[in-house]
C-alpha cells in the first residue's frame, strides 16, 4: 500500500470555510495526512488552529515563507502544500512553495493579474512541479461522464453552451455586518479586480471548457454592482464565442434570491443536449435529439471509465460537494506519488484543473472587465 | 346572459397548427362562436376547412378582403377576427378588418416592420376597435400571478431577469422535408427578418416586459443560424437593460436538443425571487430573500384576483396551454361585449397583451437585429 | 362533417364543480352541443343555470324522469345524457334514460350498492346503449399510452402495482362550514357507504386496472375517519392481490396536507418500471431495468397510437385535466355516432371506462369495506 | 483538542460494500482512527486488507474473539469496534466486545432472533457501554430536522405516516451470478429469516419512527419473493397501526426496477405534512394546511439545532450519503468520549439509533413474518 502522502497548507484557519472543506477533502480518501501549516497572519490563531488540526506544534507556521523553506530542509517535509488563502496572495505563496521544490495544490482564480498567472505558469514548467488547481466542480463524477460524452461524440458538434451561477448570499451588503466571507470577497485589495465574476464566473467558464473541450475566444460583457456601495461587481452577465463557431451565455450572481449554489451546465450538440445541476449532482440529462430524455445517474449502468474512477458508493446513494472535492485531492496525490515514485500517473488522474486552466480563467476575468469597461464590445481572451 | 359572440377567422385551414389552437381556445368559455372564414388562398382548401368547422358556405370566403367588406355589411357580421396567417400579412389583413370596423385579435409578432406596426397601433387609436395580440403566455394564472407580486412589491425593485426559449425542433433542416409548419417560419418572405428571434423571442421578451412592468431600454443581441442553408435566425441570444436599471439575459433557440417548448422566465428583486416554467405552469416557485422557497400553485389559498380571474378549476386539477390561449380569448370577449354594449370592462380583462405590446415587439426585433450586424453594440429600442 | 351530438345534463347548476367540467370537457372537441338540461332540484335555480347555459327555456326541466321521457319522444332529443349529480341518484337516473332509449355518460362512482351496479351492467346489455363513466384519468394521453406499453410487454409481466390519490381538503371539517362539494361527499345518504374510499379510491382503483390490465382479486383495507364527527372514511389504505400474482397498495385520503390531487401511479414489471402523476400530466417516467430512466412526454417522438388519439397538440404545450376529461367526451361522440350511424366505432374510441369498469369499483369499495370491518381479513372482489 | 478515537473493525475486508463506508464515515470528521481488525473470516485476505488499510500486522486478527480480547488488554486497545459482517453473526461478535468492556457500532438489522435482540438489550444495560446501530439515514440533517418539527408539533398530531423504499438492483435472480453482496442478503443462513423486510424494511420502520416519535404498534403485512428460486421475501409491503391512532403504510422491495435506493419517508399530521427523499436528502418539503409548499433546505435560515448539529457545509453545496453516515460516527465519538472522560454528552449526540431501536426492529420483522404467515392478520409487535 501507498503511504499517505504528507500535506501542508497555507490559509484556513478557524472560522474559514474553504479551508476546513480542503482538509476534509483531502481526508475523505485517506491518501494524505495534513502534518503542517500557516493557517493564519495571526500567530496565536494560527497556533490554536494547528492543535485543533493535530499538527505538531514545531511545524505550525506564523510565515509561509519559512514554511516553505523549512519543510523543503526535512526529511519529512510536506509532499504539498493547499493554498487556501484571499485571491491577492496565491501567487505569491505559490510562487514560494513552487521554488522549494514543493508541489501545489491551489484555491480559484489562480491569481489577481494576468501577469502574475503567467508568471506560474512559467513556473510550473521550470520546477516540473504539479500544480492542480480547485476548480471542484470538475471532481464530480457526471461532469466527467459529460465531458466523456461530448468527447466520445455522443452529442455531435457543440452549438450551444449555457452557463450559470447565481448565488443570493450577497444580495444585501453584509460585508458591513464583519461576515468575513463576505468582507474579502467584495474587497478588491484581497479579491482583485473581480467580485462575483472571479468567484462564480471563473468556475463556469472553467466547467463550460471542461465539458465542451472548448476554449473561449471572445466575450461581450457587462458587469454590475448592485448593491449600494459595494465596489467589485455582484452580478456578471456575458455571451460567449467559442473557437469553432460554438454561442454560449454566462451568468453569475450573487444577489439573485432563491439561488444558494446554483451552477448549472447546458451543452446542445448538433445530435443531443446535455444539463447537469450542482444542487443534483448525482444525476445528468441526456437528451439524444428526436429521443426521449434519460436520467443518467452516477454510479449507475456502463457510465464511462472517467465518472466511475470517481464514484465511491453505488447509484442510489447520493455523493456530494465533499466527495466532488475529495476527487481533486485524489487524484492530486496520485500525480504527486507518481512523480515521487518516478512512473506515469493514472490517466485518470489527469482530468484535474491545472495552472493554464487558471491562466484561461485570469484571461477571461480580462476580457470580461474590459468588454464590460468598452460598452460591451466583443472581447478576445489573451491567453 | 350575454350573447355568443361571433367570430370570424383568417387562415387556419387543413394542416394549420395555431389556427386550430385559437379555435379551441375561442371555444372553451363558450363565448364566442366561429361563424365565418377565409381559412385558405387555396379555394376548395378554404371551402372543406369551413364545412368541417360547420361555417356555413356563404360565410367562407376566398378572399379576405371580401370577408372584411361582407361580414361589415350584414347584420349577423362577425364581431372579431381572428389572424392566424404567418407574420408578412397580419397587417394588411387586420388593417383591412380595423377599416371596416371589426375587432381584432392577431397572432404574433405584429407585423415584419417597424412602420407597419406604428401603423397598426395609428389604426387601433383611430378606430376605437379591440385589437388583442396573442401572446398567449400571459394568459397563464401564475404568470398574471407574478406579474401581480412585482407590482405588488412582494420581491422588491427588480434588479435581473432571466427568460429563455429553447426548443429543439429545427436542429436540423427539416424545412427542406415539406414540414409546412417549419417552411414558412425560416423563410423571410413569410416569417419576416427574424426566425427564432420572432417566433420564441418577442415571447420571451413580451413575457419579461409582462411580469416585471419594466421596459427593455436597449440590447446587445447575437443571431445564429446554426443549421446549413438557414436564412434565418435559430439561435439568439441578447444581453437586456432595462430603463430604470435592471439587467437581463435573453435566450431563443429552435435547435437546441431536449428542449420542446421551454419558455421559462425568473426575476430577481432586492427583496426576492420568483421562477415559472411553461412546462409546469401551474406552479409559480417564489423566493423570499432569506426565506425558504416556496410552490405557489394555481387556484390555490389566496392568490391574486388576476390569477383567480384566469383560473377554472381547483388546484392538483392541471390546467395547460389551452386553458391560457383561451383566457386571451375569455378576455378578448368581455373587451368586445363592454365596446359593443357601452360599458366599462371588466379591469381584469385588460391584461391582454395590446397592439402597442406587438409595437414594442417588433422594435425589440429591430434593435437585435442591429446590435448583432453591429458586432454586438448596445442598441436603444425605437418605440 | 358528422353533425355536433345533442347533449342533456341532469346534475350541475349553479354552483357544481363537476357539471362545469363535463360541460367544458363536452365542448372542447365540438363534438357535442349541450340543448337540455334537468341542472337542479330546485326548479328557480334550474332555469336560471338553463338560461346561462344558452339551453331553451323549454329543455329545462324540473324533473330528470320528465326529461327522459320528453326527449327520447322528440325528434332532436338528446342523443345521451351526462349524469353529473351526487352517487346516490346515479342508478335511478341512468336506468330511466337507458329505459328511454338514450345513451348515457355518467359520473363515478357509478352506484352506491352493489345491486345497482349489477342492475345498471343488465340495463345496458339489454337496451344496447352506450354508457361510459367519467373515471376521467383514463383520457389522459401518457395513463393510455402507459397502458399500451404494459399491453405490449414492455415492462414484462406486472409484480408490483403502488397507486396513491391523496387530498387535503377535508383535513378539517369544512362540511360544517357549508361547503356544498364537502357536504355531500361525507354524507352516507348522497355519497353511499364509502367517503375518500368512493370519491379517490375507486379512481385509483380503476386507474390501475386500466394501466396493468390486470384485475384486482382481493383486498386487505383499513379505512379511517381521521375528522372528529365525521361519518364516512377519509382515509382509507388497502393491500392488493391481483389475478395472476402480482402485489400492490392503494392509498386514498383526504386529510394529508400538501397534497391538492396527486394521483399517482407506479407499476414494475420483470423487465421495466413506469411512474406517471397526474398533476405533471404529461410526462411518463419509463425505467427499463439496467439502463437509464426516460421521460417519455406527451406528443413527443413515436408514441403508441393510443397516445396520439388523445392528444392535440405538441409536446411542450402542456394539455391538462381539462383535455384528458374531453378525450372522455370525445370518445363517447364516437361511440355513440357509430351507434346512431350503423357501424363500427374507431377502436381507439373503446378505452374509455364501461358499466362494467363501474360495476368492479363498486365491488372494490364493498370488499374492503368488509376487510376493514374484518380487521383486516383479505377479502375477494365479487364481481 | 480531543484525541482520537480508537476503531476496530470486525468484517469489511476486501470487496466488502458497507464496512468501506464505515471506515470513510469514521474518517471523515477526524475523530477516529482505524487501528485494528479482524477483516475476513479468510486469514490472507484478513492480511491484505489490513496493510491497505494502515492497520499494523500485529492487530490485524483472524478471530474476533482472540481480537476482542487482546484489544482490551492494551492500553491503547480500540475504544470500540465497528460490526460490519453479515446480520447472523452480529450478536455474538457485539456480545464478545460489550462483555470485554468494548463500545460497540453495529451495523442493521441488529440480529436474527428476537431472543438475541432482547440479549443485547440486556447487556448493554449491564455493561454500561455505548452501543450504536447504524441506521445510518437518521444522520441526515433534514431528517433530524423533520424529527425536530415534529416534536416541536409544527404538523400537529400525527394522523398519516408514509414510508417506502424501493430498488431494483435484486430484480433478476443475480445472486446466482456469484454476487457477493446478493448472495449473504438472499441466504437465510446469513440475513436471517428476512429478506428486503431486513435489509429495507428496518431502515424504513426506524425512520418512522425516529422521524414521528411515535412506536409502531401492530402491522398487516404481506411479504412475496418473486424471483424464482428466492428464499427470503424481495418485496414486503404492510400497513401500519401507531401506538396513538396513527395509521400508516411501508413499502420495501428489491425487485422494483427505477428504484436505485428510492427511501422516502411522507407524515401527515393535523396542521400540515413532510416529505423527504433519500435521494435528494438536503431538502425537505414541509406543507402548512392551507399554505404554499416549503422547500427547506439543509444548511439555509434558521433550522433546528439538530439539523445544525449534522452539517457541514453551507446550504446549496450537497452533502449526501457519507456525510449521513459520518454523523453516526461523529455523534457515537462524542458519546464514546464522554463516558471515557466521565462527562454528559453533547445532547445533540443523542439521537443516533440504540440497542433498543434494532430490538424493535427485529420486534418489527417478526411481527411481519407472523402476519404474512397468518393471512394479513392484524398482528401487534412484541417489543
Amino acid at each position: 500500500m501507498a503511504r499517505r502522502l504528507r500535506l501542508g497548507m497555507v490559509g484556513g484557519g478557524e472560522g474559514a470555510f474553504i479551508g476546513a472543506v480542503h482538509r476534509l477533502a483531502a481526508r475523505m480518501d485517506d491518501r494524505w495526512e495534513l502534518v503542517a501549516g500557516c493557517f493564519s497572519r495571526d500567530a496565536a490563531r494560527g497556533r490554536r488552529s494547528a492543535e485543533a488540526l493535530h499538527v505538531p506544534a514545531d511545524r505550525a507556521y506564523a510565515d509561509w515563507r519559512e514554511m516553505a523553506r523549512a519543510e523543503a530542509g526535512r526529511p519529512d517535509g510536506v509532499d504539498a502544500v493547499a493554498i487556501v488563502t484571499p485571491n491577492a496572495s496565491h501567487h505569491a505563496i505559490a510562487r514560494a512553495f513552487l521554488d522549494a521544490g514543493t508541489h501545489v495544490i491551489c484555491d480559484k482564480p489562480l491569481t489577481t493579474t494576468l501577469g502574475d498567472a503567467r508568471d506560474l505558469v512559467r513556473a510550473v514548467r521550470e520546477t516540473s512541479r504539479v500544480f492542480v488547481l480547485t476548480h471542484n466542480y470538475t471532481g464530480y463524477p457526471m461532469v466527467r461522464h459529460a465531458r466523456a460524452m461530448v468527447a466520445a461524440g455522443e452529442i455531435g458538434a457543440v452549438r450551444v453552451v449555457q452557463v450559470e451561477y447565481p448565488q443570493d448570499w450577497l444580495a444585501t451588503p453584509i460585508e458591513e455586518t464583519g461576515q468575513k466571507q463576505a468582507a474579502w470577497r467584495v474587497d478588491p485589495a484581497e479579491a482583485g479586480p473581480a467580485g462575483s465574476l472571479g468567484d462564480l464566473g471563473t468556475h463556469a467558464h472553467n466547467l463550460a471548457e471542461f465539458v465542451t473541450g472548448l476554449r473561449v475566444e471572445s466575450v461581450c460583457a457587462e458587469l454590475t454592482a448592485f448593491v449600494p456601495g459595494r465596489r467589485l461587481d455582484d452580478h456578471a452577465q456575458a455571451m460567449l464565442r467559442f473557437r469553432g463557431g460554438a454561442r454560449g451565455m454566462l451568468w453569475a450572481s450573487q444577489i439573485s434570491p432563491g439561488n444558494e449554489n446554483a451552477l448549472r451546465l447546458r451543452v446542445f450538440g448538433e445530435k443531443g443536449g446535455l444539463d447537469w445541476a450542482q444542487e443534483h449532482p448525482n444525476q445528468l440529462r441526456f437528451t439524444p435529439l428526436g429521443e426521449a430524455p434519460r436520467i443518467l445517474a452516477r454510479g449507475a449502468g456502463a457510465l464511462s471509465l472517467a465518472a466511475s474512477h470517481a464514484t465511491r458508493i453505488p447509484a442510489g446513494h447520493p455523493e456530494g460537494y465533499l466527495e466532488a472535492f475529495a476527487q481533486i485531492y485524489r487524484d492530486a496525490a496520485e500525480q504527486v506519488a507518481a512523480v515521487t515514485e518516478g512512473r506515469a500517473p493514472d490517466p485518470a488522474s489527469l482530468l484535474v484543473p491545472t495552472v493554464e486552466d487558471g491562466l484561461r480563467g485570469i484571461a477571461f476575468i480580462a476580457s470580461c472587465l474590459e468588454s464590460s469597461g468598452r460598452g460591451g464590445a466583443w472581447t478576445a481572451l489573451e491567453a
